[in-house]
């Protein structure tokens, strides 16, 4: 692979799809298909949604079980490095995982040099906690050749600490793959909540942000697509996408300009400017004790 | 003064004005007539903006020294105070704060029963680093007969930490003076980037958000107006204000509503979701290490 020049921007494809509930072959088949096409538009970082591989609806654990796959050994993982080496690109997928007794609702991060990582999400949602273990390997981040990717899954998003610890460490864009379904109190005259949070992690930590949500209803869980790319200032490049279908955003992140602009005037560089000595005398004092 | 019922609304009212530089006087007068105005109507909590005793843009140290006052001896605080315990309402004021050699970007948090309690803002913006000493009180909340009270200040909200940490320690309105200016990478097609920030910490925190900026343009340093109250499910229930002219918004805030819907599903709360276990151990492990 030829290195980027680190003043070319990198072309991200959000790819929103749907995925049929235990299809694995034929939902990494249908990944791959939307992947090559992306490519050859250009695009050199792709995002699939949470569990694409799978679905994400369980009846129950047993049934999880059957679908998930060992990281990154199982096929769907297998297939995806095969496509991400063939294509020159990387990939940033949701996938079921098992290792060992555990499920995980994972993620694979994969590139042209081969297998990279994996993120396993933190943050359970709903009945998630009677299939999944909660994720155990906090929120690595990954140096490519097109810049240092973050990645955490769906309800990570509603925990600024997810997006910080990525951006502390140096992520420059931070992959989400996603289910968002409807949530309790959302303006239906409005954008997605999720859209919000997203707009305001990525201008409060002077990062992207790549969300690629799935679309369609499995065993009556309506989803809601609008995924997104947000520049590091806050503002949406690319979507919201449609609320219903499957559709490929893409765009251009030149991460050397979000470089160059992170400084806002001559003394405030809001990653710098964080107040760790408060914030961590705080957390340390007992503040924790259950008033919420 | 007769508590309020729990399952009474709060009616609080964001104080939109534009304070005269240095007039701190008629300042002050000039809130208490709008005090007066929105308790006519039934606001039992109002919020004013940052510095609005003084005015923002100091020349320099001296002239920022002789227009602070200590807390609570000085004469705005002892202002609003006797005007809070007349109209038996809470009252969270911005203010220029003397103490010893030190000066403080500060608010004071005042009710019927007398002198609550004052926030010094802990994340300095501009040259404010110049005037001012970064706060030292961390962030603070307030047990008042309508509910629990937090505070902070203007570019505190470009911080997660600062609505995280009120929240944890039972906050339920945070109250918020500011001094919004134009910021870098603002999209002139949609509401200001600040009003993003608030939806996105109300709905992460499940808290009420009521945030009263100033309007005017001193010493060529325009203000953005645009005062907002957020419901604790992230929408605006009063707001965005004008950006230009002077406004008070009213909005009635059910704490007890907040409170009973707090928990999204059998299976969430976002606060009793955090996974302090991880993000204690990432902080812990020298993962503040410059990357960014």
């Amino acid at each position: 692979m030829i290195l980027a020049h680190p003043e070319a921007p990198v072309v991200v494809a959000c790819i929103q799809m749907e995925p049929v509930f235990s299809a694995v072959k034929q939902n990494v088949a249908t990944s791959i298909q939307l992947i090559e096409q992306a490519a050859a538009q250009g695009a050199t970082l792709m995002v699939l949604p949470e569990l694409c591989n799978s679905g994400y609806v369980f009846a129950d654990r047993a049934e999880a079980w059957e679908l998930a796959e060992e990281i990154p050994e199982g096929t769907s993982t297998q297939a995806w490095l095969a496509c991400a080496q063939r294509l020159g690109i990387y990939l940033v997928a949701g996938i079921t995982e098992r290792e060992g007794h555990d499920l995980y609702n994972s993620a694979v991060i994969l590139g042209p040099e081969g297998f990279i990582g994996r993120y396993r999400k933190v943050h359970l949602w709903g009945d998630e906690g009677l299939f999944f273990t909660p994720g155990n390997l906090g929120f690595p981040v990954f140096k490519t050749a097109i810049g240092t990717l973050g990645c955490h899954i769906c309800y990570d998003s509603w925990f600024p600490e997810s997006f910080r610890l990525a951006a502390l460490q140096g992520a420059e864009i931070i992959c989400i793959p996603t289910n968002w379904v409807p949530i309790p109190g959302q303006d239906p005259k409005r954008e997605a909540m999720a859209n919000i949070l997203l707009m305001a992690a990525a201008h409060s930590n002077s990062v992207f942000v790549a969300a690629a949500n799935r679309v369609g209803t499995e065993r009556g869980q309506p989803f809601i697509g609008q995924s997104v790319v947000v520049s590091y200032t806050g503002w949406p490049v690319s979507g919201p996408a449609s609320a219903d279908d499957p559709q490929t955003l893409l765009a251009e992140l030149n991460l050397a300009d979000a470089r160059r602009h992170r400084c806002w005037n001559d003394f405030n560089q809001v990653l710098k400017d964080r107040r760790s000595d408060v914030y961590d005398h705080m957390l340390g004092s007992g503040i924790q004790a259950g008033h919420y």
